[in-house]
């Protein structure tokens, strides 16, 4: 199915919606999670902490968004992280220099170039403003960070264009309080906001996003020294290298020896994604681990890859993968005067650092499009999410309201409501209420019927097979308990 | 113990800490949650869940922080959420008009005087700069949200000072696709911005901090037709009347009964909130409902009780529970033409909203102070936290590095890791590794020694009283899920 189809179903069923809809002054590039999408995105977390953060001992952090004016020229984001944008003189309308001058006249002119170069191939290939024809005004860069005054003094800050700034800022005292030991992970979970001149496609690129970002300290000598890398060795990676079109299936293991990845310690983390994602029920035959090319990558790249992964939207990243090697922590040293060295057994070391920067809500986006299915033979539309990351575990259903069994449905609902996800729903056709909840992938449901009454007994239906069987009202909990178990 | 201990506690343990502590050009008022903290602010979030959302139906959103300018038009924001200042002609330094003026000359102006009236008491008591005896400028607005510009034409919108706008512009769509019936609750977790002038006192008083606010959409005509008052009917209140100064105790249904609480619907979710904390091991014989009097009581708000807590830091403010009105939506519905009436049965109803809009930070402080116990005979501090929300569930202590011991408890970790929060620790004295878990609150340790290897048996020390036994490894998980259940 696809965009379309799944913006319908998310806007429909309470998973996203535009902010402030009611208001037309509202920007776009903003979006809420409804109650599904709030449940979704909670057990994802869940998953990710799980199969991340406490599987490998990682410790998690949650910083201010506010960050200060340092951080950011220590980061390297108020010189650099800016487009160059043009203006009409005529209509006010904004581009992008490089991309509206690639499109009009074919030349290439990269991002990062002087801005008179920008104005230098506007003026010689005559490009006017594509809406009114009017004339251009000069190239200018354009900040994507968000700035805000503190304060009655309005002292500048801003708004933080990606998570890990935190986690560099506070390693210090984290790795000292917590008695970190190379390598460790340094995890959070939060909002980053960007000025995006252009926001698109919903969930996809947004101007206040989730980021779940791990960054791994280590030390640069010890890269092959990884205890666990046999959990994940065998665990199999699409890799594209520079150049290349087609991805390589390939070991993690066999990915080290080839030098297709530069190291265990990178390779076991990819390797952990993979896994990861397996898990989140996203199909990972569709993806690939994208190794950039130097004009590609992050300015504090020495090694990245793009873990992508297809969907009806095209290829989509999901997680960069970057080695910054010490850029980070060199830079923030330098600008504070703070320690970041620390001690790894008896050597003293400035820890480098490999990332895996997630965007929450594209991998949510990617969620529904790898599971919405259309079972046309049944006239349903059904997600098939994993059932320990649906929205909603169970539905009970009274058949009727009237005769008792309205309150029969309620007496079995009340001891679940606290523990598990359970959707309450006597309203309309039972036919109606199955389709409803396959629309946001509940696993199971059951109906309270007039047998009931007589016989303790309730229908469980399934969701992906709607197959449907006679269980007894005190065996609810261990049926739900055991369908909704993680791997 | 006192605020200092706690926040030596907070900083050498992991809770919490300043924001950007690195960089002295970052402004006051922001803090980090480090491992600790986010663990134990994950569970007390995974409680409010639990014990309020999902047991009563409650649906919830997660909303951007960026919301339009209009937004905060029809809220009454931008117009009145803003301090009178005066600033010092000569030092800089800034006050509260209305604080200053109290301070110094006992003239109560209250702070929502003309701006004039200000000046003028300024200038007949003769007031000056209190650092530098310079004179005070013309008193002034000073709003306290923080604008951003949207998009390189900067479209002014700002960060949300409360969460609860998110709900409310958001209440057509979502009542409509969860196919809502009044009453019902809508709730939303996530950070709020408010430009405090004189932040303090850590996670007291901050710029950028954490709520939970719930908002009860409900029919005015039926405040007292609440189905499930029953269980909550004997929950015992202390609320204590505007003009009193001793709280009474009473239970909810007296409390409607005798006028002290204006209705059902009202008393229902004070006893929610007080089943909530008692559940959050924060001691409810040391709170009080405080109803606000006529001048203290929000713009919106026609009858609001603060649910106020007794600390080291003197009576704090955890949860303001407000009947609202059709305050807010009215509002909305003017200047932004959508609808906002919905059908209760056969009656259409533009729905009134009580509130119980609660503090997170605030709440983990209290939790912290609530539940530090200084235990001089043993000569440790330990905090005595329901176990459900501890941020470290079990310790896993080998006795020592060598001779096998490291290793089978690294076998013992493993199975557990990514299902509970374990803390392995191998270094230093076992005395100091158990102080450690209890100064974090954990309940459980095993210490795996050599009589482990003989007989796959470990100690299983409790962090209250310090006892310990000899139980099988086997056991361990069982022993874990008993100790971590919910009441």
């Amino acid at each position: 199915m696809n965009y379309d189809e799944i913006m319908k179903l998310a806007l429909e069923r309470g998973f996203y919606f535009p902010s402030c809809e009611i208001y037309p002054d509202m920007p776009a590039g903003f979006w809420e999670y409804g109650p599904n999408g709030v449940s979704l995105k909670n057990k994802y977390v869940e998953l990710w902490r799980r199969e991340l953060v406490r599987r490998d001992g990682m410790l998690e952090i949650d910083g201010s968004q506010i960050m200060s004016k340092s951080v950011f020229e220590a980061s390297g984001h108020l010189a650099s992280f800016a487009d160059p944008i043009v203006k009409c003189t005529k209509c006010n309308s904004i581009y992008r220099a490089d991309k509206l001058i690639a499109e009009v006249s074919n030349v290439i002119v990269p991002e990062s170039a002087d801005l008179e170069e920008f104005d230098k191939v506007i003026a010689e290939r005559k490009i006017l403003c594509q809406k009114c024809k009017g004339a251009l005004g000069k190239a200018y860069k354009f900040n994507m960070m968000f700035g805000v005054g503190i304060g009655p003094e309005a002292t500048p800050a801003y708004l933080r264009p990606e998570t890990c700034q935190s986690i560099f800022v506070d390693f210090p005292r984290v790795f000292k309080v917590m008695r970190g030991k190379l390598p460790v992970g340094i995890a959070q979970i939060g909002k980053s906001f960007r000025n995006e001149i252009s926001p698109r496609q919903s969930l996809i690129r947004m101007r206040e996003f989730y980021q779940a970002e791990i960054e791994v300290f280590c030390n640069p000598a010890k890269l092959n020294e990884i205890s666990n890398f046999g959990e994940v060795e065998n665990v199999e990676l699409n890799i594209m290298l520079d150049g290349e079109f087609q991805p390589k299936r390939i070991s993690c293991k066999a990915a080290v020896e080839s030098g297709a990845v530069p190291n265990k310690l990178v390779a076991y983390y990819l390797g952990l994604l993979v896994d990861f994602y397996s898990k989140t029920g996203i199909d990972v035959k569709k993806s690939r681990f994208r190794k950039l090319g130097a004009k590609e990558k992050a300015f504090y790249a020495s090694v990245a890859f793009d873990f992508e992964v297809e969907t009806s939207l095209g290829w989509l990243e999901l997680v960069a993968c970057n080695y910054r090697s010490d850029y980070d922590l060199s830079s923030h040293a330098k600008l504070s005067k703070a320690n970041f060295e620390v001690m790894d057994n008896d050597q003293k070391v400035l820890p480098h650092i490999f990332e895996l920067s997630m965007g929450i809500d594209r991998s949510i986006y990617t969620m529904l499009d790898h599971n919405i299915i259309d079972d046309k033979p049944n006239e349903r539309v059904y997600l098939s999410l994993k059932p320990y990351l649906a929205p909603v575990q169970l539905g009970i259903l009274p058949l009727m309201k009237k005769d008792g069994l309205q309150e029969k449905a309620e007496s079995i609902f009340a001891p679940l409501r606290t523990k598990y996800d359970v959707f309450f729903d006597s309203a309309g056709a039972i036919g109606r209420r199955y389709r409803r909840l396959d629309e946001i992938g509940a696993p199971l449901a059951i109906t309270v019927d007039y047998q009931t009454l007589k016989d303790e007994t309730v229908t469980l239906r399934k969701r992906d097979k709607m197959d449907q069987e006679r269980i007894k009202i005190s065996e609810i909990e261990a049926h739900l308990s055991k369908e909704l178990q993680y791997p």
